[in-house]
This record gives structure tokens, sequence and C-alpha cells, in this order.
């Protein structure tokens, strides 16, 4: 079948990779849909020393599977495949279960092909009114949404989101439901005119000396964005560090020491709560699809994605 | 009066320092117990860039006030004056106050003197069963609990203490109240031993390798705790920091993203629940004390508290 593998070296178009067999307990699904993110391109400059098929934001449908009927559904997938019985996954917490492979990112092909294999508990349907080119946004809706797990945000908080990327744009939508009083830092101002449409406050970041803040959450993507974001933050403020990338930071662990700061590394959420909210249509996905490619194409659609200015690029199977 | 004084290039003992002048709502302390902690030996080393009379951890008694009352009553002080009318101020965080001084830490002369001046609301009676030998310890141990304050420990969680100092012993005391499942890692036997009399298990770092735990505290006073701490801590963990040091320190702070970690600074904390504690008997302060020196010998005093394996080294006003 046809799929974008990266070798260790760099990222190829393959039309020989092999289509999955199906192990036990898992389906098979035909991808529809998939998009393309900053992990994506964090792995193909080293993060994680991935090998495989890329890819794990999808939309697909069920070809195969033990359970029949769920055989012709529309489904979205929870990256992570757990074993479901370490001290971990009993402990309620399977998204960080050891013994776990990553759809496109730890030790399982991704969704960058035109099939994939994902354990049948990870499945979750797509509600009908909600279309393909939305329902592949669940995958990192919930991950911004994964802050709200961790971290209670009241209505009343001053709340800084930086970085105006794929995920900032997402994050800053879902933070904003919450009536608190929401700023995004950025640095494109079309990106942050998304936002600004929605009636959500924004600001280049060189014209954000004054801002102060409750809750900061760091989506820049970049080592730099841990400092800034601290000159951001009050005393006893909580910083969300939502940025994975290549490489370690020279950081003032002291300071969070004198200032009480809180620090809260937050990956991967919940999907039912993120497909309520796009069946809702709570958050609007649309504008920030800058280009939609075929698979054939997919190379041409990685290059373009990794353009500045660039937001979420999709992939379309069909 | 006689005085420790560090004027940024070294430490001396001056017997020409001029007695504090009372500024209104302060009280004058007769000094009569301090204690040296690890922070004087890092201002020594430039943190914070302090001048003037060091220490922070006293007893004494009230000479002059404008509330009669407090006459000759025994105290110890909270070492933050907060000008009570900032936003931070008024949001409750006055230890946080941007218009601060810090007693012997910041733009306010310290403890290891005949006197010191304290704003009146930060000053707390000793209660008459709490001899001055143990009410010394009343700051260092407010610190240990300000991490009950800011992370709520269960019972049944399984939490690690790094590093056998005198803030280490302190804080394995305090958390050892909880009923938790709690391991204190050092690297002296003779220090770990204080708590193993008191049934708490210790062991040494270099032991320490299967260890796993749901809270680490990071109390080693060194730059590389911050790592140790994570080999230890689980995924979701909370890693509580109360090291404070000169310089930064290369993190991993992607590693704190994939595993969710909360991190959470730490420093001063609540005076009244540590005097309960002490008058309690809850916390045993006096196997802790390695030596006792008149003011008059500070400097042999900072230098035998700069030892290898030595605890907390006293300072006898009268």
């Amino acid at each position: 079948m046809l799929a974008l593998v990266y070798d260790g070296e760099k990222l190829q178009l393959r039309d020989d990779h092999p289509r999955p067999v199906l192990p036990p307990g898992e389906a098979l699904v035909r991808v529809r849909l998939a998009g393309i993110c900053n992990t994506d391109l964090e792995i193909v400059r080293g993060y994680m020393g991935f090998r495989g098929v890329l890819g794990h934001e999808f939309v697909g449908v069920v070809e195969e599977a033990e359970d029949h009927a769920l055989i012709g559904r529309r489904v979205v997938g929870e990256i992570n495949a757990y074993c479901g019985e370490c001290p971990t996954c009993r402990a309620g917490r399977p998204t960080h279960c050891p013994n776990r492979t990553t759809l496109g990112i730890w030790g399982r092909d991704g969704a960058f092909a035109e099939y994939l294999t994902l354990p049948i508990r990870n499945l979750h349907t797509v509600p009908d009114d909600v279309p393909d080119e939305v329902a592949v946004f669940t995958e990192p809706l919930a991950a911004a949404l994964e802050i709200l797990e961790q971290v209670h945000l009241r209505p009343t908080d001053r709340v800084v989101v930086l970085g105006d990327g794929k995920l900032g744009l997402l994050v800053a939508q879902v933070l904003a439901l919450t009536g608190g009083d929401l700023t995004v830092v950025g640095h494109h101002r079309g990106k942050l005119d998304i936002l600004a449409r929605r009636g959500i406050p924004t600001v280049l970041e060189s014209e954000a000396e004054e801002l102060t803040a409750d809750v900061v959450v760091e989506c820049t993507g970049r080592p730099e964005g841990f400092a800034a974001a601290r000159r951001i933050l009050r005393p006893r403020g909580t910083l969300v560090l939502k940025s994975t990338y290549h490489g370690q930071v020279e950081a003032d662990l002291t300071g969070l020491v004198v200032d009480e700061i809180t620090l809260v590394g937050s990956r991967c959420g919940p999907f039912p709560p993120a497909l309520r909210l796009l069946q809702r249509g709570l958050v609007d996905v649309r504008p920030l699809v800058s280009a939609v490619y075929p698979l054939a194409r997919g190379l041409e659609a990685f290059a373009r994605a990794a353009e500045l200015g660039v937001l979420k690029v999709l992939l379309e199977m069909g």
C-alpha cells in the first residue's frame, strides 16, 4: 500500500509498504483523512528516534474487526496502545503505560498510509454530523482539553496562551470556553486574526511587555517559550507546558522555587469531550486548514507543513 | 553592636555595626539564638546579591514596640516584610510582594547580630514550653510545611524525599506525619539514622535504583537533584522543588510534557502550624544541632556549617 515512511534518515513515499496484519483485539481502519502535526516534523528532526509510517491524527472507516458491529463505522482513534495489565494501566493512567506503542510516534506504524490498525478500545465513533475535515482535529483538540483535565481554570483567571501555531489556536479556543480573561500571544497577525474574529483578544509578542497572568500555556514549540512564559506568569502561578522538541533547555529552576511556580506538563487528552465540542460547533477548526494534498503528494505536503506561517496540512487517502 | 556582615566580598565579624533604628510598625528584637541555613552559605557564594547582616532563623525577645503588650515576649518572626497594599498582597500572597524585603536575604539586615527589627505583624509568640533551641527551627519547619500547603499528599502516596541535609531531615519528619509510604534518599548514613530511629525508611542514593514514587521532594540543594528526582518519579507524578542555588540547570522540559509531570516550587511557609508541631513534640529538632557557637566566634561557626556532614550550627547572642 501507499505510505509515508521515515527510515531514520529521510522521509519517503513508498507504494510497496506492507498492508498491516490484524492483531487480536485490533481493528483494520482504512484511513480517509490525516493531519500533519508539529510532532511529525520533530520526528523527522530526530525526536523519539522513530522509524516507520508517520501520522497520528486521522479519521477513517473500520474494514475488519472481531466486533462486526464496528465494520463500516467512521472512527477516530486514541494514539496510545496500552497493555491494560501493568500497575500504571491499573492505576488509571493508560496513556503512560510503560509497554505502550504510540501511533506513528513509537513502535507502531501511523496514519499516513492507506491502512492502519489500532486496538478496538482506542476507537471512537464519529457522529454523522461531524464531517471528516472536522473529525480529523479530534486528536489535537483532545490534547488541548487535557489542560482542563489537569488544571482547574477558573472563569476569573487571567490566562495567556503563548504561541499561535496549530496547537495554540486550538488551545485558545478551548480555554476561551471557560469565560476566563484570555489573551493569546503570537508572531503572525494572520493566525491571530482567526481568534480575533471569535472575540478572543490577541497581541503580537513584541507588544506583550505589560502582560501578566495567573496561568500561562506554553505552545510555542520552541525552547525559548519557557523563559517567555515565566516573564508573563505571576508568583504562585501555573505554567502549562505543551511543547515537545528535540533537546534540553537551560532553565532557572531556583526561580521556580522563589516564585513558587507550578509547572504542569500536558500531553494526550480525552477524545469524547473533543468530539462533543466539535459536534456542538464550539470550536471552529476549518480556518486552521492551510492545504489538502493527496497522499501521493505527501512529500510536497510535508514540505508545505514545515513552511513558516502554514497551519494544518491534511492528507487525503481516498 | 556585634554582627556578622557580608559586604559582597567576604563575611566579617564587626563590633561597630549600628544598632537598628526602629521604623513605625516594627519591633526591636534582642536575638537570643539564630540558625545558619544553606541559603546563608549560598549568599556568600553570590546568591541574591545580598549585602548586610546575614541570618533569618532566630528566636529573640521584644525590647521595643508601639504595642507595649509585646515587650518582653519571646518571639520568632516571618522573614518577608511586605507592603500590604499592592495587588499581590491584597490577593493573599504577601510572601511574594514585589516590594518585600527579606530578613538577612534581601534589603533588610538579618539575625546574626545582637538586635534585629521586623514588622510587628511578622512576629509570633513562642509558647513557654518550647525552649529556644527548639523554637529556632520554626522558620525552616514552616518551609517544610509549605509543601503541605501547596500539595495534597494522600496517606496512601508513595513519597520520596531526596536529600538528608538540614531541610531534608525536617521535610521528612513533617511528611512522615501524613502516614504516607515515605522513603528518604541521602548520602550520609549518620544523618539518615536520625530518621531511621523515628521509624522512617531511608536508603543511600547508591542503593536507590529500584525506587519509584508518586511524589518526590527535591531537597538536595544541588542542580543534579532535578534529574535524580525525575528518575524516581512516576508519570503524572508531582515533583516538589525546595532547593535554591546560584545558577541555572540544563533540564529536559520535553520529558516533563511526555510524562505529564507537575513541578511545584516551594519556599517560605506558615509559622503557626510549625509552632504547634514543635509544641506537640511531633518533630524532633534536637538531633539536628551539630554545634552551638557564641556570635563572637561567628566566622568559625560559618566555616563549620559549610563542612560536609555537618547539620545545623546555631549562634548564641547572650
